[in-house]
């Protein structure tokens, strides 16, 4: 146990303090949500948090857009959090005076649609037979998430976002916002992302998913809540988890060096015996006990799936629409989305004339940096989010 | 079944054409093989494969290391080969007028210490139990596996080779026995490999070894012939498949291609989507039909603990006792085996005033370019052994 020293150390730091996950219920039945693979679904809840205050114009609200196996809680703690539990993954971004400054700004996190942190996904309950959907869930894509979560600021009564920021499959959330909705976002913040998958990536979330379809206590999706191909779960994080670090962060990590030996071990075969692997194994066991094998086969296969340019024919034609100043940032070290697939959206929106900013930052920590590397992203965004809230201000008094 | 006519052109394109592998029994008690890990081995049997004929001189042998994977089948065909079966993994560089051209130089491939194509590994009988050894194999090294090929060239009595080469795991060979046994190659071909696999390297065994050692079937390494961890080794094979090639061939061959179908499938999880999975499927269901899955343990962890630099104190300290010539190649498409990796070889060498000739090759096919890049081998690798071999004539004349 932690001291309540150390408790109230970790609850200082946190900008927005003491926070809640709640609930929105969106799409009723008749106007259930059309899915871009057909058919309906419905209803559909939808858990989020909100930190600031909207104005009352309701033109300051932020909406993140969380990477694939993250979820609402993006800062603050909860009431009833233990000692060891973190802050939101963005805490460091988000509070009063921060990056996303709650003073100013409305900042909202939704889980996706087809995950398992409170929005509707294969674990919820299907009306129909009151049984979870299970594999009987319908395909997602990252069309369908962003439908969903446009839903969610209209019920919050907000008509345009002053901007929609994430990275990885958040950042292709947010492509999918200014493609899908092109007057609701005055600004986007693309980080460590693209307009398609590359296919080595598609082969990463392909090994992952069989690994999870392997494991025989998969059962075809149908395992019970608690239980599931835990292995095989813990595996597909593990193999994304290398894709997500560089080969200089693994090395400045853990290098070569062995567990619990300076030299080489000779018994058999050990369970673990380099540092790496014990780290490896311990993302894979942490993840198995926070997150659902089913919904991690609905999430990958979306982002597999997610392809702006077959989708609309050009990233022109996608990105054409909107009036939303860009900001796209890539990192050096990221191998999984590479600065190569930021530059071909920055090149799209420069053809059609957007306002774009770009910058491919230095980080050793791979594709994990947006998540990392936060004090580089006060310095970007800090000033973008101003000049978008400042334009806005403009607009009004014109 | 493929008509005769395909059959006899297959075996017309082989060089050496008809071939046979070939048992030699080593290490007999009492002199059983003192292994790095302390502890005796014996008695141990190699596979092994010969083309060309060794000079009276015993002056024209080439030791081909292979690769993780691969076996002493280099060249040629099998009398009962059926019409599926390719020759040999590295035919195209090896017959009469060919790179390592049997008309001038004796070329032997050898299968490894604790593999599972005929050399003593990990299923092979333990003579104390009369049990196959399975997890009770000792722990091997590169070093015991060099140990053993050394002694099988000693007992076809060479005492020095021409040239030792081999690719990947086969280059980490090349450079222990040029730090081994530094008086018994005249020159070393290194390609795509290293001096110590890098820790994303060593990342990716590991969650490999993980993939077979959590499938239920694995029962601690006491399955029977045949069976085993089916799921967990093709597994293992495809994470491993994966960073054999680049993301550039991947696209090249695959893209984000559907399997079946033009669009989006919207079943619920068809069991391959895109054309990379399937691939991957096939590639790792071709793979646990051929290969043992205690051996991809032991061989895996030999690669992962193989470093030249801790093992002799310094590269240089390790390779600076030997006068072979050196050629050292690198992919600039390697990410698994990078070129800055075959560099610190380079530069090791250039130190302690050692021959050496370095290229960084040019191939979009990744780590596997040496398995597949042939005619750029072909270019590279027949002048430098003409002059190895030239430099013994001009030896023998002085």
């Amino acid at each position: 146990m932690a001291t309540q020293q150390e408790l109230s150390e970790t609850r200082q730091h946190s900008g927005v303090g003491l926070v809640q996950t709640r609930l929105a219920t969106l799409f009723m039945p008749p106007d259930w949500l059309k899915l871009a693979g057909g058919g309906e679904l419905g209803p559909i809840q939808v858990a989020y948090e909100t930190y600031g205050t909207l104005s009352p114009e309701k033109d300051n609200a932020i909406f993140i857009c969380h990477a694939l196996t993250g979820d609402a809680h993006a800062a603050g703690y909860y009431e009833d959090d233990d000692e060891k539990a973190k802050p939101g993954w963005w805490d460091e971004l988000i509070g009063p005076g921060r990056t996303l400054d709650t003073d100013k700004y409305f900042v909202i996190c939704a889980n996706v649609l087809g995950g398992c942190m409170g929005t509707t996904g294969p674990g919820s309950i299907n009306p129909e037979t009151n049984q979870p959907y299970r594999l009987n869930f319908p395909f997602i894509t990252v069309g369908d998430i962003v439908e969903v979560h446009a839903a969610l600021t209209r019920q919050l009564g907000i008509d345009q976002l002053l901007a929609v920021i994430g990275g990885s499959l958040g950042g292709m959330q947010v492509l999918e916002w200014a493609a899908r909705f092109p007057d609701q976002l005055r600004s986007a913040i693309c980080l460590a992302s693209a307009a398609q998958l590359s296919a080595q990536g598609i082969a990463f979330n392909a090994v992952g998913r069989r690994a999870i379809k392997t494991d025989p206590e998969f059962k075809d999706g149908e395992y019970e809540r608690g239980a599931g191909p835990r292995y095989g779960l813990a595996l597909a994080r593990m193999i994304a988890h290398i894709t997500y670090l560089s080969d200089q962060s693994i090395e400045m990590k853990f290098g070569r060096r062995l567990q619990d030996h300076d030299t080489f071990t000779y018994e058999m075969l050990p369970e673990v015996e380099f540092q790496v692997e014990s780290y490896l194994h311990y993302q894979g066991k942490r993840f198995v006990e926070r997150f659902d094998a089913n919904s991690y086969l609905y999430l990958t296969r979306a982002m597999d799936y997610f392809d702006l340019v077959s989708q609309h024919g050009s990233l022109t034609k996608a990105l054409g629409q909107t009036n939303a100043r860009f900001l796209i940032a890539s990192y050096d070290s990221d191998w999984l989305f590479t600065t190569t697939q930021s530059k071909e959206i920055v090149r799209a929106l420069i053809e059609c004339g957007k306002h774009v900013s770009f910058i491919e930052l230095k980080s050793p920590f791979g594709h994990d940096s947006f998540l990392i590397e936060i004090e580089q992203l006060q310095k970007l965004i800090t000033p973008f989010l101003a000049q978008a809230y400042e334009s806005r201000l403009a607009e009004k008094q014109s």
